[in-house]
């Protein structure tokens, strides 16, 4: 025996979710079906409309619905310094810790070959055109402390050398092997304070 | 900063998923937006005609999306023998158990007084309507071996025992595999009261 089709559906379709096994599945879709469909209804309007109209920032690409996105519009933020992060989860972490006012631009991952994934698809060609604007004095390069990140790093400074802009990274208060947005406000604040000039050697 | 209006909608709603937390809700949205947009079309149609279709049975209550379901529609179920569960899952644990080849009630619940949960909630007169159909011999009360499993059962049994049906619980005893050390007090008097004869083959 087996529940009928449609559970089952529903619950197969309920492991697209991180972290979700077979038996948290069924847990879940017993929860919705037996006692919360109200909150099932607005799970599948707000997971409904978010896939329709949540796309990428035109200017810096982090997830927005509008076309430019806050950080983006204000007008108190530093033109000047732009920090390149993998993610928006680590973008979020970097604006939580405080500290850093300048403007952020978004890889959505990080060079991996193997994977095929190359400069154009984490968006270098814009980065690079955004440089070319001018104005940008510092970018910071926080990409995660893995080795993934690093290489990325190198490469965007590789890139962006021509450019005369000068390149920072992370201090080491970040540990190595981890990811941003896992990593506490105190210690990421004070790791944007004791950056360093970044050689991309 | 927070992320935009309908990221934010959306980690609010997956919370409604049991054992979801904001930490995680966040890890999902992203997941699903970054990583997964088809899957999370799937999980937005899967949950929608779920949602939509799937109701209760209409002879044994459980969840389905057929007016009735599989095994009450089957031929080859004893009549005789009627099983009374708490919830679908439970009804799903006893038939990958094996064995039981009778039919199912389904209470979706236990009676809670102080929760306004009374007889009619747990479908009672349904159940009690079936009864007095005929053809049930024994009924298997296989409510939780909780306080409100227990006291659901009783409150049951007094109620059909007018019927004059046979009623049975399952049996307490210490679970398979686990280890005496660990048994709760009552699970194991109940056990040693309800000993049988060892043969030992
Ligand atoms: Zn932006
Ligand atoms: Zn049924």
């Amino acid at each position: 025996m087996s529940f009928s089709p449609l559970i089952e559906r529903l619950m197969e379709s309920l492991r697209v979710l991180p972290g979700v096994g077979p038996k948290t599945a069924q847990r879940m879709a017993m929860h919705l079906l037996e006692r919360d469909r109200d909150g099932g209804r607005r799970l599948v309007a707000a997971l409904d409309v978010a896939l329709e109209r949540v796309g990428y920032c035109r200017r810096c690409r982090t997830l927005t619905e509008e076309e430019v996105c806050g950080i983006c519009q204000s007008a108190r933020r530093d033109d000047a310094v732009l920090c390149v992060v993998e993610s928006p989860a680590d973008q979020l972490a970097i604006e939580e810790a405080g500290g850093f006012r300048g403007r952020y631009f978004v890889l959505h991952g990080h060079l991996s070959p193997l994977d095929g994934i190359g400069p154009e698809d984490i968006g270098l060609d814009q980065l690079e055109a955004r440089i070319a604007e001018g104005g940008v004095e510092e970018i910071v390069l926080a990409t995660n402390p893995t080795v993934e990140g690093e290489a990325t790093a190198h490469y965007i400074a590789a890139q962006l050398a021509p450019q005369g802009v000068s390149l920072s990274r992370l201090a080491y208060g970040v540990p190595m092997g981890g990811e941003l947005e896992y990593v506490d406000g105190g210690t990421l604040s004070r790791a944007f304070n004791g950056r360093l000039p970044f050689r991309g050697e």
